[in-house]
């Protein structure tokens, strides 16, 4: 393994700037690294080696030539298999689309070609991206590298994995749900669902819709940050865009937060966790009062989100999928056929009734966060569990009606289109991780890096656990 | 009648800045000229004639004082009877809010007053806002002041009254469906329709609702900008915040056009328009050439225009009112009870699928405005009409099915999302006037109000035509 497939973005984009190392040669590492561990974790599952070695090499020429290298010049990515990309394989996780090819890149993904990333594949999702943990009839699971007996969430599984196993240095994500949130928590990586506009989405059936956001992942809150520097920005196909440059958030991410007060909740004010987890925040817990913020237990009341999100969910799954439900409703999965027909059964007044619910808890959370402008709640309720288990029905003595409640503690966020980092906490005793998530106001991205960072520095304890598989 | 009534902003806070006239004077100015003639056309159906005078008082006072005025220190305005304002009547034009005082003001008056503007009352609307004729139950219509005999359009059409009469040198509406420019065209004034965002929306039962906006309505152009630039600006209460500064809007309007291509439509590509609305919109376009544009005449498609407005205003009737309809549906107007009702039968697909033709619309028109970065149309397919006639049930032998039909030239670019400026064009032979409307790229504001204000000084001819009833 080289120590090439580890570095932090700056450290790597350094050398190659430095033509201390060639994109060559960061590209030949982490190829080398795909083949020695992705067999054992499933995460890369289209593959573009030769591709990748011959976009190198002209990269190689093109600094050799002059050329002033962009933010993510020569770093191998790989997108989710929920983004369309040009000539290259994309299926949703969906038998019905095993062999489809795409005619045009996604926003996101031209963007990261633009600023010099190369793409290597795709990563893998469960079906339609739907429910947290990543399985898929076209390509199996993705394994959780810190065991390969547990999943490693979803449905950005494939890219936390990927990360995680120093497979690639940066990768995207999306979140409708919790999924660039649950996977990093459970891979011990970074993922970062931002605001609606935040990171444009093209092309988008509904391009007002706002449930679903693209987001970037990474080992670290730095590198995020850079990534996110790329992916933001406004382009006039995504009518949602927020018009800042993306380039605002390559600021500085130290920031002193003496005397900030941040709302610590450990269980969202009665949701059942996980005693492995809520062990793990406890650990965080002073990292914050380290840095100097005032950490109180508490929490504003979530009465509407469940509610909330599973008729917006519905509706966003009828939507998408009712012409494909018509013509092949028996080559999709269960949950997907259940949450589509959940969706069917609605009427439009439920819908409505839904936003108005959802305007009404977003109006309590901005009233709380004019006290406390951050609140830390747990990412997932569970830690990693076992892969051949499709999704959670318990937890501490709870039943799980639907195959999304288990999610709660991400799509709670979800609904309020506040922004929501997770960053890696801590270790269950068995040495499976557990991420913490900081949620911020509207559009306070920033705020919400700044402090991730700051934790992240003071959680900071030398060697960093490195994942069994890796 | 005094000159203080037709002064521009500009104008007017200049000498009020200068200490040339007190508050008092401009306010006592503006009452006597609602005294004299508000009762003949019923523009202000709410009047706090005292409070007016004893604030004007105040400001004079605090400006003695050494206060530095706010943009719109001491300026009279009365609020569409659709926003909520603390402590004074606010009826939505409905008998079962005859007698409702909100405890809270909304977030655009407080905005308003905040810049020193003084409350003087309260604008007429049609019911609920619904339908481009305002009259009412409680208040009664407002007639159009140009010829009393006709409609003032709406639903902002108690502001629009008040502004070409002299009754407020500013006023603030809202549009859905073409009610911040349709009154404004009717009655020889300015209404800009921005993104939905940019003037926040607060309290908004569905605060991520994005086809109603409110929006400034003044006299000139430059007014315009004036009020945007402190109605505007992000506040956290409204998730779809954009959050560029208010204060942007206050840049010079003068823009060098030369070579900028315009799509000019007299027709939507064809929709039924009166010869009366066509034959001013072509004696209003060598002003776009005189100013160096290379007007072509073209448009893109509104396919799915028709369809998506209908579902989505229904929609968001039924999920407004479905609670108000079940305990009071006999105190509401027939279209009000149609349009709930058509809501109340969608189902949620139904929605989502317009949604998604919406989507494909908006696609369409980013493209073509590749090209086009400015679109000219109609605001109105007709000229003000006899005030007894509810709404247009034919337009040049074409029948219109629904309440709503005659006003597709402006709900075609609501759904767009697009900005939408009204700026005088022309009268008829008359005496009626004819608006005109400039569409722009999506948050480009900006760029909409520096057309608008060079096409309004291409066109100015000397002396403005004021209303007969003035």
């Amino acid at each position: 393994m080289s120590d090439l497939c580890f570095m932090t973005v700056g450290e790597l984009s350094r050398l190659i700037r430095q033509r201390d190392v060639s994109v060559r040669e960061v590209m030949d590492a982490h190829l080398a690294q795909i083949d020695r561990v992705n067999p054992r974790v499933n995460a890369i599952v289209t593959y573009l080696p030769d591709e990748g070695r011959k976009q190198a090499d002209q990269a190689d020429q093109r600094l050799a030539k002059g050329e002033i290298p962009g933010p993510l010049f020569g770093l191998p990515v790989a997108h989710k298999d929920l983004v369309v990309t040009r000539g290259i394989r994309t299926t949703w996780g969906s038998p019905i689309y095993r062999d489809f090819i795409p005619d045009q890149d996604a926003l996101i993904v031209e963007r990261l070609r633009r600023a010099g990333a190369i793409t290597i594949g795709k990563t893998n999702t469960p079906e339609f991206g739907a429910g947290s943990q990543t399985f898929n009839p076209v390509f199996g699971a993705t394994l959780n590298p810190y065991d390969v007996t547990k999943t490693c969430g979803g449905s950005s599984g494939g890219a936390a994995v990927a990360l995680a196993c120093g497979m690639l240095p940066i990768a995207d994500g999306s979140d409708m749900g919790g999924s660039l949130r649950n996977p990093a928590s459970f891979c011990n990586v970074v993922g970062f669902r931002t605001t609606a506009g935040r990171v444009p989405r093209w092309p988008a059936l509904n391009g007002w819709g706002n449930l679903s956001v693209e987001g970037p992942m990474a080992r670290t809150v730095i590198d995020v940050a850079l990534l996110l520097s790329v992916m933001a920005g406004p382009d006039a196909r995504c009518p949602l865009s927020l018009p800042d440059p993306g380039t605002n958030f390559l600021q500085p991410l130290e920031r002193n937060f003496t005397g900030t007060r941040i709302a610590f909740s450990k269980d969202f004010g009665g949701l059942p966790v996980d005693v492995r987890v809520t062990t793990a925040l406890e650990a965080g817990k002073p990292a914050f009062e380290a840095i100097g913020c005032i950490v109180e237990e508490t929490q504003p009341a979530f009465t509407e989100a469940d509610e909330v999100f599973k008729v917006l969910r519905a509706f966003s799954f009828a939507s998408t999928y009712a012409d494909l439900f018509r013509t092949h409703r028996n080559q999709m999965k269960d949950t997907v056929v259940w949450n589509i027909e959940e969706g069917l059964a609605l009427n439009a007044l439920q819908v409505g009734q839904a936003e108005i619910k959802r305007t009404a808890l977003y109006q309590r959370m901005i009233r709380f966060m004019d006290t406390y402008p951050f609140m830390v709640f747990p990412v997932t309720q569970v830690p990693p569990f076992d892969v051949t288990v499709p999704y959670i029905t318990e937890i501490e003595g709870v039943v799980m009606d639907t195959y999304i409640d288990w999610m709660r503690s991400c799509y709670y966020i979800s609904v309020t289109g506040m922004p929501a980092i997770a960053v890696p906490c801590g270790f269950t005793p068995e040495g499976l991780p557990v991420g913490l998530q900081i949620v911020g106001r509207p559009q306070d991205e920033m705020g919400v890096l700044q402090l991730a960072y700051a934790f992240e520095q003071a959680t900071r304890t030398g060697k960093r656990r490195p994942p069994a598989a890796e």
